[in-house]
């Protein structure tokens, strides 16, 4: 064969200047409109790409300027994803504990704890017991977590890699952590050197009260400000704005936990479900349309909170005692000591399935047995009223004959 | 207080035979009428379920139904899942790496290798890589991998716990196993009684030829008759037959395995995105539906991969050796030995992005240096001839002068 023709071609060719890509099995465009979910035709993103095809592993850009301020992440640090935060958590324990972290020396295999604050999240708790990372429980106050007792714990034992925090709204008894507290979290010294809080602000925007939602410290900055800015990660979603299972979740952290996150996703997968994240985009448009949207969840959950605590004081004062959440999604009732099971049992006798006592708590032991998560916001109102004045009745009677 | 008081109305309450739940945070189904993405309002699954709340970690049933056939596993034994099949396999390799498996005594972490015919997918690959897992490399040949090579490996290794199989339309080959392959991995001793294929079914419908898709022997059931029901883990997604990226994926297995893997996915979520599977099944409606999208995907891609067998028999004959696929998204191409970094290195100073020589071998190394992935798919008819005949000058001119 003759290299000089060849050499001329291919000169030729060079100086055409193509800009063509045989990289990957991506279907064209032709193909992708063949489906046509109703959705209008319309799936350009705001940078022009088609969010029917592969490609964008941070998440639609519109959508993460959306949330943003929410979650108090820059957009450039906030990547819009699957369908699920816990599924973000899960995933980002499983990296630290085979990888190292930004700050670490080495991955948290073998001998790690968390730091929970109870009550708290089961969810949370399965994560840690799957894995075999002790829960090292701390008690939550009105404000959040006892600082004091998280500071003495997270600075005299490096095995402590990582705190639960529902910061605003918490799971489940609706306290939002105050300046204070967290500014003590992002400057407190810890024996690891990469300790994470993980920072589930799974309700943001979720407010009851008429005033609109509470305002909590941004824990990025506080923690840049206190020399830690890898110390925080961010978690939130869309479960409880749209729709639950089918929303689109977030993770947000600092320019460095955010690159090892990419570094670890990039091989578990090629990209979010960007057609989802646009539906988003496109329905709640701004900052603005998701407020409006919650007032409208808040108009309807409102008199369901409001009536939890109405029965909760008609039958039980002086006998229990209960939070009355200005957000979320949860009411904590505490019974006497040595109750909870008791009256959990009694319900579900009664057709009351209540989630089970000792939830709230690693391992499910709840040492006092007495904490109750109450969940008002599935149920009609009328299904509520009737579910609540069984369990009054039942917690009574669970009760009866203690002081 | 009066416990007879109380005990007479507890059994009243009982007497009701209430069923309500306060268990867990769902938003009620006012709530999710606030949202209305653009679907017709339909939101009830086949059992009555409303998708658009948490719950069904195993997928929608009617959706598990379509693909059942296509994937030759039970419905029961498929789960539909999130939006994409490689983040499945990463995490089965995942759970595998720090639990034991049915028929294991342990996590595979520390010591396991995987069985990777080549050329393969660069994707497969990174996640070995990622977690340590060595790579030994088996020929592909035209019926499936070099069995006689899968056999005595696996055999005598018992740090060979995986091996990744495409068996239908290989990426990058188009091969197509036979039944014997299949028969003789389904029944071949292995080393570890734990050892499993990831059997990657990503194209079963995905077909070129115009006779309809190839049939390939069902690997459960082959597993199954050869006493070792747990070898196999099927998955699949329609990627390529709805959206990419934003469609839904499959797994399948023996009950045992089934349920190891259900147990390792309630800790990691709530469950799948449900609208988008109904959104599928309603769609797609029935397996001849998916048949008939098929053909029209088919009716788009065949003068694609008529054009590249084409423009290289014109351009490559005697030099270079190229697959022609009767399904699947590739077409592999070998040019003489030692050239196919030059072709690449060529191709991008022309503007032609070419996936890098040596991604469809493990570690990113081909040790003869001759085969290229072309992905034909996605370009305009127009500019594949332009990106096809560019190629053909860069192979030409890097071959120039062997023999």
């Amino acid at each position: 064969m003759s290299t000089t023709l060849d050499s001329a071609q291919y000169a030729a060719l060079r100086d055409r200047g193509l800009r063509l890509d045989l990289t990957r099995g991506k279907p064209s465009a032709e193909q992708l409109d063949l489906v046509a979910f109703p959705a209008g035709g319309d799936f350009r993103a705001a940078d022009g790409s088609d969010c029917r095809n592969y490609g964008g592993l941070t998440g639609l850009p519109e959508l993460r300027e959306i949330f943003s301020g929410f979650l108090q992440v820059p957009p450039g640090q906030l990547l819009a994803l699957g369908n699920s935060s816990l599924t973000l958590m899960h995933d980002i324990v499983v990296h630290a504990l085979l990888f190292p972290l930004p700050g670490g020396a080495g991955g948290w295999l073998g001998n790690s704890a968390f730091l929970c604050p109870v009550p708290g999240y089961d969810r949370h708790f399965s994560v840690c017991e799957k894995f075999g990372i002790e829960m090292i429980t701390v008690p939550m106050l009105a404000d959040g977590p006892d600082m004091d007792a998280v500071e003495a714990l997270a600075a005299s034992d490096p095995r402590i890699k990582g705190m639960w925090c529902v910061p605003k709204y918490s799971n489940p008894t609706g306290a939002c952590y105050s300046s204070a507290t967290i500014e003590r979290l992002a400057s407190m010294r810890t024996a690891a050197g990469d300790f994470r809080l993980f920072w589930d602000n799974a309700y943001p925007v979720h407010y009851l009260s008429p005033d609109g939602p509470a305002e909590i410290a941004p824990v990025l900055d506080a923690c840049e400000r206190a020399g830690n800015p890898d110390r925080a990660f961010v978690f939130g979603s869309t479960a409880k704005i749209t729709y639950a299972g089918a929303g689109v979740a977030f993770f947000g952290s600092s320019p460095a936990n955010v690159s090892w996150f990419l570094g670890h996703l990039a091989k578990q997968t090629i990209g979010p479900d960007k057609v989802n994240q646009l539906r988003h985009a496109r329905l709640l448009r701004s900052p603005e349309g998701v407020l409006e949207l919650m007032g409208r969840h808040r108009e309807i959950l409102a008199p369901k909170f409001a009536l939890v605590n109405e029965i909760l004081r008609d039958g039980l004062t002086g006998i229990a005692s209960w939070t009355v959440p200005e957000g979320g999604y949860f009411v904590t009732l505490d019974v006497p000591d040595g109750c909870a099971a008791a009256v959990v049992r009694l319900a579900a006798d009664a057709g009351i399935a209540l989630t089970p006592a000792g939830a709230t708590h690693p391992y499910g032991r709840d040492p006092r047995d007495r904490t109750i998560r109450l969940a008002p916001t599935f149920p009609s109102l009328a299904d509520l009223e009737q579910a609540m004045r069984g369990l009054v009745t039942c917690v009574r009677l669970a009760a009866g004959g203690r002081p």
